[in-house]
């Protein structure tokens, strides 16, 4: 750990304007480390993984895949389709889309001939490339791949510099709100099935947002800065973004405390139905008669009845200060938290806090939203492709099935063998080899002791411990004899087979173990 | 393709010295296309992958997925693990272990203060570091993963700068050959069951090399240089070989004429059997006595002896000149060719070659061998872990099986959608939502339409364009008796079911088309 920090850059770009004293502390701190280390720690090799990457070993791998089964599996039951687009793009592809935070954030390769290239920052930037690119105007993909992000890391809450993003998103010039619909059920179905506890979906419209803003005395320079400060508001007291949009972005303060009213909305009204919250907005003098506000209650309305229908409303809370960093979206903007993880913590895309790197808080898990003009973008003839869609944080869900498999001790197999083949005596080891081809021939997993001559008690162990379930064991008696000796691991029954029956003898054990 | 030559770099990185007559011809052409383009080229956003990459669109996954599937189940069969490390390393890790080309080709991430990395190049280096990091001693592991060398591209037949490479590999200190046999059987497998017709694996042994080079008066010095240009006889003439050894690289024309004996071996005797190729070896005088290719005859015959137990023995062809360019290897080298696809050019790892783009040649594709003090680099006490492991070359394989589906015309499913809900009159929307949700919640792969009022024909069409093997449609007069009309697309057949037993009617439907 120390040994890193000799290597770690002083500049501190990846830290956020709003908290300057403390970055001064910590560089501070860290210059006085490495003085510590001295010429001992420069230039010597460190054997690790790149800051805020991870290896996964065959039980994490055994993990990883249950989860992706599980978000795959609720995907193609919606009938998506599945691409893949290459790990970076040309830099131009990613400049200007991820918000006032996400640029800074962004890998990019060296510069050794030819094209700028970046690595992808999200999977949705990507999606929109190839729409344009392939002229594709309708399709319900989704996406399972590594993103990369320049991020202050806080492994302990899953959060790294290269994860997983599972996206789903639906293309297509469609009737309001269905697709949107479909995207809520898709997150309640995988969170459901995961079984991570209770969980709510925070929706708000970036209409609404335009709208608040606007009556209250927002111009549409400070938009973006504005809700990258609102955007806070699930972490920290309205004092302090107050503080923040006052003293450090210069916002009137009349207009600031115009504002509060409408964006702690659905703070001080806990109790309100979201039909309640969006009639106050309705009965608003001025944002009640604002268009914007206006689109995005209906908006909003329409998609609450189709939750009803899809079973996901009880799940919804409409929240008028969710603001997401991301410079593309266009309408709908919504975002899971887990609620026994969710305390005091958010991390939207993009952004960048500093937080308690002790806690084991996971924060949001999926977000997303509708995003109409992004494709338009890419297009030489600016046609635009409407699109909606949502990502999930994978990487989170992994922390939370890593300490769950660890609290309950769990036994992970992290392979499919299905037979041992063990000798009895020595030098057996070619009649193990004959054995195993056999058994590969007939399509069953297989494996041996590499070493020529093995002691039983090691095969029988490692079979125990890896859970395998049955071990065929040659022996020179049975040689002579024509048969091998079938052992079930759990019971520790044997029994003789002849050699000509072991192939189906083994096929029907397994079917009796796999029904069991 | 004319407007992406405006950013490309001039500088002739990416070629090998071999070739510096050709490259400067390219540059002139290059440059006088630039020309042509006028300033009108310049700074013009171009919207395209970067050079070497592709994008998957639903189709190509497909044939992918069942790619993949194929090479993983055989892994599984075998009882391998399965692992992933990030997909940059910092550059200390790769630096100086590719060969005289691999380094130049590595993908640098840009400083941008912190780490200095590059991107993976393959996964053998990686899964080397991971055993060191972790202190792991013994594991068969298999790793599906992309890797990225800024290789000049050859798409039309599979050479991409950002590949796929699927590997297993055996580490653990065990008895000889016994692990490369299974290495060899895992080839078989694999190759087989992709059915990609006939196929070799050729076979060598580092010491083989050592002690040819030894006895023909090759200084140890000149071993790296000199194996890069034998490396090469499989796709030209010995004497170009020859011109390159005493031309450009120097070596005394009398050394690389007695070495020109042993190298062409097996090229001068095609018939004779490898047993009877490697008693050549043996009667020779010089190599005969030689204890590097005494231990290397030793180790052939005898893992060419467990191949005959795992009904491999008829893939195997002992081929002398066979030297991969990677510095990594000690012991057994090996190295695929589809014959179909293997006429005059194969592309061994880090090579880097001028070669006929319109040629749909793939070459090498499952290549890998023994490399014992890999793991010790990266240990500190230098404790090394013997490996051995094959790779393979997954891009080349999709490139033939896209060739294939496009020839044979078949129609690939790019979803897994079951039943298609679907509408006869207007105004359905809400109707259609709620039986696509009692689907959903019964693990019915459903999906319908997003538009509020689709024409019926439309929505008839779609299913039988995507195979989908049920629709399920809702009508007034449905809806008035509680019924629900299942139509098969295949037949056309239709018939009204109740409502209560819709999911019970679908789920027996199903089963029986995926029975027949």
């Amino acid at each position: 750990m120390l040994l890193s920090l000799t290597r770690y850059s002083i500049k501190p770009v990846i830290y956020t304007h709003r908290s300057g004293r403390k970055i001064k502390e910590k560089i501070a701190r860290m210059l006085e480390k490495k003085k510590l280390l001295g010429d001992e720690g420069q230039g010597k090799f460190v054997l690790k993984c790149p800051k805020g990457t991870r290896d996964y070993g065959p039980k994490a791998m055994a993990i990883r895949e249950k989860v992706l089964g599980v978000v795959t599996e609720s995907f193609k039951r919606h009938g998506a389709e599945t691409i893949d687009t290459p790990v970076f793009e040309l830099r131009d592809v990613l400049m200007g889309k991820y918000g006032e935070e996400g640029g800074k954030l962004i890998f990019d390769l060296a510069d050794q001939g030819g094209e700028l290239l970046s690595l992808r920052y999200d999977l949705t930037v990507p999606f929109a490339r190839y729409l344009a690119m392939n002229k594709v105007t309708n399709i319900k993909r989704y996406h399972i791949a590594k993103v990369y992000r320049r991020d202050q890391p806080v492994m302990t809450r899953g959060r790294y510099r290269e994860f997983f993003q599972c996206d789903f998103d639906i293309a297509g010039q469609y009737d309001a709100m269905v697709p949107e619909a479909e995207c809520l059920r898709v997150i309640d179905e995988v969170m459901s099935a995961l079984e991570l506890g209770d969980f709510q979906i925070k929706l708000n419209h970036r209409l609404m947002l335009e709208g608040m803003f606007s009556v209250s005395g927002v111009s549409d320079l400070e938009f973006k800065t504005v809700c990258s400060s609102i955007d806070k508001l699930d972490k920290v007291s309205w004092d302090e973004v107050r503080t923040e949009l006052v003293n450090e972005k210069h916002i009137n303060e009349i207009v600031v405390d115009k504002l509060e009213k409408f964006v702690r909305m659905r703070e001080q009204n806990s109790s309100l139905s979201n039909s309640q919250l969006l009639d106050r907005f309705e009965k608003d003098n001025e944002t009640g008669t604002h268009s914007s506000v206006k689109k995005a209650i209906a908006d909003i309305r329409l998609l609450l009845d189709y939750c009803e229908l899809y079973d996901v409303a009880k799940r919804i809370i409409f929240e008028p200060a969710l603001a997401r960093g991301l410079d593309y979206y266009t309408g709908t903007i919504f975002e899971t938290v887990v609620k026994e993880f969710s305390t005091g913590y958010r991390d939207g895309d993009g952004t960048n806090d500093e937080v308690d790197e002790n806690s084991t808080n996971v924060g949001s898990v999926a977000a997303g939203g509708r995003y109409d003009n992004l494709v338009g973008m890419f297009s030489q003839k600016k046609q635009s492709v409407p699109c909606v869609g949502v990502s999930f944080g994978i990487e989170r869900l992994f922390s939370i099935m890593e300490m769950k498999a660890e609290l309950e001790k769990s036994a992970v197999r992290t392979t499919e063998t299905e037979v041992f083949v063990a000798s009895a005596q020595k030098n057996l080891l070619r009649e193990r080899m004959k054995l195993c081809k056999l058994l590969w021939e007939n399509n069953i997993k297989a494996e041996m002791a590499y070493k020529a001559n093995p002691k039983m008690l090691t095969q029988l162990q490692y079979c125990e411990e890896r859970l395998i379930p049955l071990v065929a064991i040659v022996g020179e008696r049975e040689l002579q004899e024509g048969i091998v000796k079938i052992r079930n691991v759990e019971d520790r029954q044997e029994q003789d087979i002849p050699l000509s029956r072991l192939v189906e003898e083994i096929h029907a054990r397994l079917a009796k173990i796999s029904r069991s």
